[in-house]
């Protein structure tokens, strides 16, 4: 561990900052960057400071050294440490461009990473996730609502006993239920080929096509209990024009999906990542 | 009459760009630009050719000496003539970011329209207008039913009786009624302060900011009998993080909005635009 | 004054901002944001923080409590007050677009300046001026070497004689001698029409279309000692293509130079920029 | 061959549209798209239209009869064919973002090149290289000049000798001198990892850092003699902070390289990109 992120939130009030750096000097820590946010409107305050740590410490000696000011402000927080690579699942269904990004940039330690297996409905993906000596487990869907509930399940099961910390969905294109859905809570993140709230649910491209946009965009977001819904971590858009038919709208949407999610990951193991509600704070 | 615009579209079938080029040449036309599209999925096809006319020639003589092609192909077509400066209204409420902007350009040569008058349900743009020497109507809007009707039956006899051939929404904030609106199909324009379809109706910023948005957006569109749902001309984003409130997605909102506007007049009065049902083929 | 700024600067060292936060609590100040950057390289600490002070205190109150942590951490630092609102001067030759639109803006209360007058080498500006009620003074250049002396001698008098407080070059198309820049370091702002360090000079859209760039830009600068060669404030960018002649990257730019430099003018008002050597530090 | 494509250019005069609609009309071709332009300042006129050619007609059937048009109106012309598929050769060295790239979009079908070989003057590029089923040659460079003029000959001897049509240089950081790049005048693309013409050579990061510019760019261009003066193909650019040290902007910059030498690629598979001196036009 070379550095600690402390990630906090609480009730705006005086003397937090105060607190926070003062605490963080005492016990020897030298601060390398902090950021902070106040939300005036709602009246919540919040922080993202990493520090190098006294030597000899580890995350449970500064969870419990820290919980007096954390009392004193009431304090949301959890400490994290840099670097952090977490054992990553990813789902992906017949689009494999989301995917095969991945591989390549945890390959290529642009992004920190360790994918544990690559999971799909469909068999199309076998061949990348071999090639980076990736374990592939194919979920097939049958076609009655009984085998669907019961890959759900298989689902469910594979990604709880498989020791995990993060799931992608790279273009996993079936609707998942609560029961999957439920334990991942800010830790499940889905990338969705549109400018989120426009165009929710199936054929977004499809969508922007009929509507007539000069823009199409890309939303990486944290899967909540409604569909293309949840906390939205990052966005982009690229300018299209009447030229671009659907098939073309789609090939252009692809480079924003691969950049968009992969920056969504980024910030989401670098600890950038505080959610308030339907809501994220990004520090950059 | 510097140069001639002929602006055409048809069911797409073999041998109309020679038919139309061959005709522009036959009567000693030089053609300075063309452009062309042809929609694959609705097999439609569509132009835009901008030719220096033989001199002599005016638009009437140039649509008769056409019928027989546009006969032969079954071209939907409009002849018009470049430089064009249209007589022009410009509707506004109280944010006059979009008026100041558009009468600004007017002023310096940026846009090529030929303000006639200015049309307001307030009374804030009475100054502006006037420094720059524009009628100031003022339409305030009573409370009850009757007097909004009153309001909008004003409204529709002054840009009737006006000689007007443009009509631009710049932070218009009353819905238009269809009795407003009909007469003026691709002859009105609105800018509407968010990436359309998202966050239509009121407040938007309030809505992107609420739902979390990581990027904003300004959408200018022809108005139709619809709110917000006519065929648009052009739209652009600016990126905003956690750190703006609603307040500040206005300030950053305000030179999108200027710019998209003035972007989509100028399409318009260069003949650069066709409609197509809901979506629109903008020739640059 | 409804809150104070701190801009402070210095070599990095432990315990800089449980300092400044705990001085910030001691006086009754209640911190409404601050942000920090440690330039790691240079090993440099820069930090912005904005607090509503206790009643009844001003700067130099502020500055003479304040000198104990500033002698302890070795700061260059200077307390500001928001809003702020600087008596400023617009130089401006013949394009007209940038000094059209900080006047609408100031006058519109989007940007909080306080124009006090409007110099320039040509006539043109003076319509313009006298419409938002700007005192606008002429000074025109002679073609001999002689009176191109006198004219930057009497544009340094007029500068330091008015109590100004910032200058703003919106397409002043002079290049300015040390004598009249040395007096206004880091209060002087330039927009360049494109993106620097390209095209430094004259006639940057003609440079930019003869090497063929796919984007333009426009960078706002501090004025310092070499041409176009300051510290860079905001920059900017649009596409272009091969369609666009010199004159359409002219008009292409405008929109580019007006937002950049608007921007630029934002960030110093509302005491955003720190600047080292060359580079600046602007807190968002 | 689903379809042909002709690019063509010539000295701007009246008929050509004309002319050629007509003949591909005369020969039972059926105009899928048609762009032009006409560089009024230098009196030049370019083409690109493709069209369905009749069946069992080739390439060369084509250039015979077109000939009389051609010698008609001074045209330089091509036909190629739809879908094209080069033969490539990618150079790199030890940045390998863009090599993975290219060689993901191959795989996946996204970029319509056949990888024939990866060459690089390290041995990174090995490991990704064979994942891919690509040969990998290894051309190391010696210390002494004679050895890098040996390295260089074995270059051009591979190049020469592979019956390839493309050469891709993807962040293969060695100049290449005339003898090995002069057989691939518009068959040869490189990504330089800045917005040219700002800094050239070498470190262009580093330089950005050091001029503390606001945005990064980076630019994929044919090569020519001058290193960094081909011309243009493809730029983009991405907004950066105070915050983006050396290392951080190395790492921004990855997805606008990747993403910009990806669109460059493509459109010259395309048949999309016709040069005139050091610029070109690139039709979308």
């Amino acid at each position: 561990m070379s550095s600690v992120v402390l990630l906090l939130s609480c009730r705006d009030k005086v003397g937090i900052v105060a607190g926070v750096s003062g605490w963080i000097a005492s016990i020897g820590g030298n601060i390398i960057d902090a950021q902070q946010h106040t939300d005036a409107e709602d009246g919540v305050f919040f922080q993202r400071v990493s520090f190098t740590p006294p030597s000899g410490v580890n995350l449970d000696d500064l969870e419990q050294q820290f919980a007096v000011i954390a009392g004193q402000f009431g304090l949301d927080y959890q400490f994290c440490s840099l670097p952090h690579r977490p054992r990553t699942a990813i789902l992906v269904s017949k689009h494999l461009h989301c995917l095969s990004d991945l591989l390549s940039r945890a390959h290529l330690g642009d992004l920190s990473i360790d994918v544990q297996l690559v999971i799909s409905n469909h068999s199309d993906a076998e061949g990348i996730s071999s090639m980076y000596g990736k374990p592939f487990v194919h979920l097939p869907v049958g076609t009655s609502d009984g085998e669907r509930a019961e890959q759900e399940q298989q689902l469910a099961s594979l990604l709880s006993s498989s020791s995990l910390e993060l799931v992608i969905l790279a273009r996993y294109m079936l609707v998942l239920p609560q029961s999957v859905v439920a334990p991942w809570s800010a830790k499940m993140i889905n990338i969705h080929h549109s400018f989120l709230p426009s165009f929710v649910g199936a054929n977004p491209y499809r969508q922007a096509h009929d509507r007539g946009v000069k823009l199409i965009g890309a939303t990486a977001h944290y899967v909540s209990e409604n569909l293309d819904e949840g906390p939205i971590i990052a966005q982009d858009v690229v300018r299209v024009t009447h030229r671009d038919n659907v098939k073309e709208l789609n090939r252009r949407g692809r480079d924003l999906e691969t950049v968009v999610l992969a920056n969504a990951v980024r910030a989401h193991v670098e600890h950038r990542i505080l959610v308030m509600g339907n809501r994220t704070v990004v520090f950059e």
